[in-house]
């Protein structure tokens, strides 16, 4: 399927994780759930996530009725369904019966049957489970005029490292090095003795064996996820026999980075995921949580450069977090609003209606214990609900961003467990979120894209400690500046194959250095509290000086410009920040962690400097942002975001009408508190 | 037995945990023991705590003969014995024969013989062990006449996961829901596919298996505490047989909550307790510790209604704290006091002589290694004997509080398993310290009692954070209000049934609700470091602005009157604190965490409504505390207590007779720093 | 062998722990490494370390060539090898074939293959395993003429709790108790009823079974120290009998407690270390890194009291801690001098040359992955190089400490698991480390022996905590004092004998009390938060008030003088510093953790009055200290070291001739930031 395939959903979606198989005793409950969904706008829903044993609640026994029911009711009242399989919790009876499909984990103790996501991706006995309830869920559901949509297991996570993932991993790895001395020397196992001489003495990492060859944890993970995938595939076989035409989907996790997203997307026909920022946990100002957001919507959406699905939300506190904050007055307005910003078709909540019991009773949902369409959370999901209605248009429309940040999941992997220069935290997601402030902070879309992905129609690209070089990346990166791109690299650059192989001889390695016109002599841990400087002299357009911190590199000039020197230690003098013309573009080498002052100043110059275009043309105070999508035809939808709770005030470039509100709002405009405009 | 058991011991009983077996191949141990005992005013030692390996030393052969010598040497000395069944800590040789009496902790792994209370409170081997060692101590002591008290194990803790518990898990279960039905949907197991479909695949929370099902986790702990409590019955039924009239207890741990003591107070004939407060932690006021260690002391006299033992406290210092303080000169005196102000009918130590090894050898003992009768501690020690001499008086004096405060272990469980609103902690302890210390400055005693106890004799019942209504305790609590009570309650109230299931409508459920005349809508959380302050007008009569935090619900008013609204955030002008007549009585609702400065003045202003008596009709300084007994025949004893290490004075409304020093004092008074004083 | 072992190695040596089996694939590195070493002015290099699989890569099939070849190549371009067993880490098919050679952990799971140090020592089969490995590496190197050193396994550490432990275990309690009477009575099992009555009911402490019988913890410690011990007598078995003139040293660690390296040092011909500080942590001064360096070291000498090799440290970071910290310019020489000037007769670096993969990888290097020698820390070594061929007259001098600090590993683990006063710390190393401290302030030598080392040549003899009385320690120390000796001992003195049973009767025991004049009556811990002081009149020369903090000591006077006494609490005006004089000579006591800046003064008047010679009659700088060896004809070696980054001034009593520069200092002269100085 195509770009096309998300766009064709109807309308933009608005719903909740919905569980009818909680309340089948109380058959109100689902008559009143349909009135209240409707005065909420909501038009969607998710149904059957976890709800296997309701469906098969004895081996080979089918019990679907109470299913068909409530999505015929739905449907008539006008609510698609998103069809969930079930099979991310097993039912109680099937893990006793067949004991070989609970978890084992690295401590190789096998779980009890508990939780969720405690089954293992290689059982054959699970895959065959598996089949038979997906096969009979899409004979019966995949031609229903209400299904819209296959919300694939939820949440996927975890590793096995049973006796059968070890069998299979051994496989995978025969597959990739087909020789051990390949192997060893990738691995670099000659360190330590650790030389395999068969096959078989092969074993997962675990604590109390193998923790420690970097070759051999980024492989697992590779083939975790990849066996991961290997399961979705097999799981969606019977769906897509069934009716080729209906997309399926996963729901993926932010916080979770034990699986390669970017590796599912390929096979996934609409990205999605669940969106669980730290709202209201410091003073007035959220831009914190809404550059975190904003990233991982344009994360989703830049995997398969098409508009993706926020799946879950909070309608107000998430219970499993420190502290349950409730979302403030119009925040929920304005997360729906900044997800569609970014690139989502939808705005669906976990979850419709609280559970009576268990771990997520007090997770807010829209209709709460007391069943109320009074309370301030259903008022406030019926003025998203409103709001939405309005918003079909946005549907085809896209962002077209001018500038790319890589996040690369292999090379976070890699960084983080790279033993050195700081054990006490590398810091990548911080830097890469640093450098995503800066763009957000001007209403400057952004993709955020990993190594395999395109570079040619960006003007800009950010490379944020690249320390592992992956396949072709690094001849890309070189290529795209040569044609005449921009590139932005900093510190902790090409120093490892995909393997965790150091280079030897110059590095930045594979001709990055080049580019960069520095190389690369040796890097300096800071503790936390210890600081040194950047001085810029007033030729750079940067002039001061800057606070740097964590990591300092000392870089040598092969052919580069040097904009900023270090100031203290023993490498004061030594260049900081440098700048290369290479080919018709030119690459800067950002040598150490500055600070967020500095990246402001300088991404904005530079953006400045590379004409690239702003949501909104013109300043915007602190915590206000911009975004943008335009439709083929050339409908540009302009948001305006206020992630403060006190008033800002903007100048508009030029008037805007607000569809939400209906109003046409020009020149100096004052915006409330949370305040969410969707312009034409 | 009834109330006179306690009041039947002889004496106000003084002494120590004692461990003779210890030195049995140093005889002059124990003569040089009894005459410092003597000097020390001690007149009751508790023997044979985990002794068993010394009266059985290989299977079926007793040696008792030690222990007979001992307590017939004591008792000729005038010291009585309360003698201790060794079932705490079982012998190597038992361990090794029956590795089935070995615990299994929730891990699923069997422990190693080692450290104490290490054994299946189940298996039927240990229970006959168990029979066959106290059916011979009973033959031998159960008629002794220094025997005064059975001391049953010690310190009684822990749970086991083995199978054999498993299945009587699984039993105890069957009789609560009879059907299978029944149970899942009290524990709402639908939620994430957990429906057992058989009673076999019910397994005890496990970290690696279920740890998410509240009713689960509750009803594991109900059932621990059963089986705890039935082990018990059993342990003492061939006591009760050799002669029924000694009475029995168990050493209670004010820090560990794993079990409900109160289902023990059923079958205890006296409660006892060992008290170890972090005294000396901070400055020179040691209230905090005093507020905590009153609130204790008051829950196990209220528990039966009777006076207690305080089983254990430290001479000075207790080794297994961070840090080994000495208490002050005076200290262990005015700890002494304060047990009997609240209660109780002894001091006793732990521990008689420090062993020479093992992991308590540097606890403080009555008489330290160096066998000194001139330490500080051992003069301490003489002095609080000749006080405990002259306060026979007071065995048969009751505290007949006006006052009462729920506290509720199953609701503490439930609360801190309620995933949400505050997972970084609820604090349900804090509210009700907080509240108890209002009372503790004004000097007012106070009942602490749980769900299950009687109302009706109260004036004020305080009741914190009530979020699980257990048994008949809403309708008692509303029918006390309605006869003209008066009740305090807080925010997190009435939120679920005794399975941790939700109420569905409106809340506080069951009618609390009416009662306080306002109706739940919702609950924030607030971050360790965020603050509101809810404002009191002048016709309150609590004018102010006080700062809350932690947690603020959100409520509407059906009835109640608002005395103090919220001043900041989306809920300001909200009802915080509020009143409501409800029959003939009146019921205040707390919303959110008031600071300890509101909770002073509003139960000072309130007790004074209620003309609830003080112990002492005088403004009690900062750290000062006064408590009351009084006999049938209307004897009055006054206990003024000073819990700072300065000097404070009091203003004495008459005059009065100190007990110990033997003189009168009057008016104006000056205490001493840790001054206790006995008035009549 | 005798002391002349150590001053038989040809040279001063300088070098680096070399992986050549890594690069065998790539023979130029190689060349290239031999190459550079000349450069660098290495003369040595320790080879084979952790190569077990490259050497046997199957079972009994050797693989030595690549040995040969490079212990060849390296010795006929001047470079020494150190040759080392690879006994640190076994061969994965090892481990696969013989599953009873990998270590079972405290929790009795067994470890999986992996790590290193993942063997049981006394394992039958990998002592066979051993045997051969060794057997043949010294039949074809053993009097190979490049070889001049056995470097056995590679920091030896960690236990073994497999069936095959215990029972070793048993028969070394049988041979240690002969009886269990014995044994129970020693280690106080009648405590919670735990005696043993079968030998085989006793298991080595483990966190689910017994760890809290304070003797058992001692004996399975002191057992893994003799098991380890007799592996490493067995290891060198054939090593000696192919040449009993090459000497064996093991890599000792600082940071490792888990053995008593004392009883090793009696088997070992050479001692050997490696120093990993934490250099520049914190400010510009790097004193209190020194410190802790330079005890290490001198512990290093005083072990067999000879010249001891420096056998690893890094050439700037290590990139296991928490962040790594390049060692600033001039810190590389410093450092190697600081080991000089301490007794070392080496300095070699961890490592020679980056591997490529793997742990270590980012650890520094000689030479780095870019194999560059015009890099910074390669051009530091060669600075490094220059200095210490001109070093080879100091090989034979020796330090002659006229002081001694009592360090005892088997104290301080009986000091930590004491349970009581302060289980959040009792700072056992930080009260030795600010002792050495003051010495190290004034340039004076010390010896840091433990508890079984010779007294008698010492002047001054400094007891830290001498918890437990091991051995004939007390009388010889009383005997040491009787004949003229000075000894300052403090708090926590003398209470538990070698198996922590307590002493009875006057402590501290064995008549130490007498030696003190004092007797021990209490001691109280204080959280980190509180503090006393101690005030020293004017007659004790060290006039004013200092603070104290973590424990204070209660204790009355026989016969000492009172110094300085408690200004506050209970125990003011008690005393907290007294001497006394003793035959003839003094015993000092501090009954209280006193703090640095009384330690310096008290030092520095003692040391005066003592006439303890200073390396360099001067006062020295904050941060500088100074050093010296002197030769048996009379020359001496003055070291001055400066480990501040900022000049220092000091002046000279006498004009010094700098080997390392070529120049005479005389007078006030600067030291430049980490400058090192060796004169004479």
């Amino acid at each position: 399927m195509s770009k096309n395939v998300i766009s064709k959903l109807p309308v933009m979606l608005h719903g909740a994780d919905y569980n009818p198989e909680q309340w089948l005793d109380m058959p109100e409950i689902l008559e009143r759930d349909i009135e209240l969904m409707k005065k909420a706008g909501v038009n969607c829903v998710s149904v059957g996530i976890f709800s296997w044993v309701s469906l098969e609640p004895e081996e080979g026994v089918y019990t679907f009725d109470w299913l068909e029911n409530v999505i015929n009711r739905l449907y008539v009242n006008g609510i698609y369904t998103v069809l969930a399989t079930p099979t991310g919790a097993k039912p109680s009876w099937m893990a006793k019966k067949y004991p070989e499909i609970l978890r084992v984990e690295s401590n190789r103790v096998r779980n009890l049957q508990g939780g969720r996501h405690n089954h293992c991706y290689t059982s054959p006995v699970y895959r065959e489970k598996t089949r038979l309830i997906n096969t009979e869920l899409a004979k019966r559901f995949a031609n229903h005029p209400a299904v819209i949509l296959w919300h694939v297991s939820n949440e996927i996570q975890g590793e096995c490292h049973c006796e059968l993932c070890q069998a299979e991993f051994r496989k995978w790895l025969k597959k990739k090095y087909r020789t051990l001395d390949n192997l060893n020397k990738q691995w670099w196992t000659c360190f330590w003795s650790h030389t395999y001489t068969d096959w078989e003495e092969i074993e997962s990492p675990a604590p109390h064996g193998e923790p420690c060859i970097h070759g051999l944890n980024l492989d697992w993970k590779r083939f975790c996820t990849e066996q991961t995938v290997d399961f979705y595939k097999e799981e969606i076989k019977p769906l897509k026999e069934a009716n080729p035409d209906i997309p399926a989907t996963i729901n993926m996790m932010a916080y979770y980075d034990g699986i390669d997203y970017w590796k599912f997307a390929e096979v996934l026909d609409i990205i999605s995921w669940d969106s669980y920022p730290m709202w209201h946990n410091g003073g007035t100002d959220d831009s914190g949580g809404a550059i975190w957001n904003a990233f991982w919507h344009d994360a989703m959406r830049s995997m398969k450069q098409q508009p993706f699905l926020l799946m879950e939300n909070t309608p107000s506190t998430a219970n499993w977090c420190g502290v349950s904050r409730h979302k403030r007055p119009g925040m929920n307005l304005l997360t729906a609003i900044q997800a569609i910003a970014h690139g989502s078709n939808s705005c669906q909540y976990f979850q419709w209606r609280q559970s009576r019991g268990s771990v997520e009773k007090f997770h807010s949902a829209v209709v709460g214990h007391n069943g109320s369409d009074k309370s301030r959370i259903f008022l406030e999901i019926c003025k998203t609900g409103d709001a939405l209605r309005k918003l079909d248009g946005v549907l085809t429309a896209d962002v077209n961003a001018q500038v790319a940040i890589i996040y690369d999941v292999e090379n976070k992997w890699a960084v983080e467990d790279s033993k050195g220069p700081r054990n006490e935290g590398m810091g990548y997601t911080d830097q890469i979120l640093q450098t995503y402030g800066s763009f957000w902070k001007q209403g400057i879309p952004v993709d955020v894209i990993n190594m395999d992905a395109d570079l040619e129609k960006y003007r800009l690209v950010c490379v944020p400690m690249p320390y592992m070089l992956r396949g072709d990346f690094a001849a890309r990166l070189k290529k795209y500046v040569e044609k005449g791109g921009t590139a932005v690299v900093t510190y902790f650059c090409g120093m490892v194959n995909e393997n965790d192989l150091c280079y030897l001889g110059e590095t930045p390695a594979e001709g990055i250095s080049d580019m960069l016109g520095v190389v690369f002599e040796d890097i300096d841990g800071l503790y936390d509290y210890q600081r040194n400087h950047v001085v810029f002299d007033s030729e750079s357009g940067l002039e001061g000086e800057y606070e740097t911190s964590k990591l300092c590199e000392i870089v040598t000039v092969k052919t580069a410009e040097v904009l900023g020197k270090y100031k203290e230690d023993f490498y004061a003098g030594y260049p900081a920040f440098t700048v290369n013309n290479y080919g018709k573009g030119k690459a800067y080498y950002q040598a150490t962690v500055m600070n967020g002052e500095f990246s402001d100043k300088f991404y904005k110059k530079l953006c400045g400097e590379l004409r690239i275009r702003r949501s909104l043309e013109t300043d915007l105070p602190q915590g206000v942002t911009a975004g943008r999508r335009m439709t083929e035809n050339g409908t540009e939808y302009i948001f305006i975001e206020n992630f403060v709770n006190e008033t800002r005030e903007i100048d508009l470039p030029y008037p805007l009408y607000d569809i939400i509100s209906g109003k046409t709002i020009s020149g100096r405009t004052v915006l409330e508190p949370y305040a969410a405009m969707v312009c034409k």
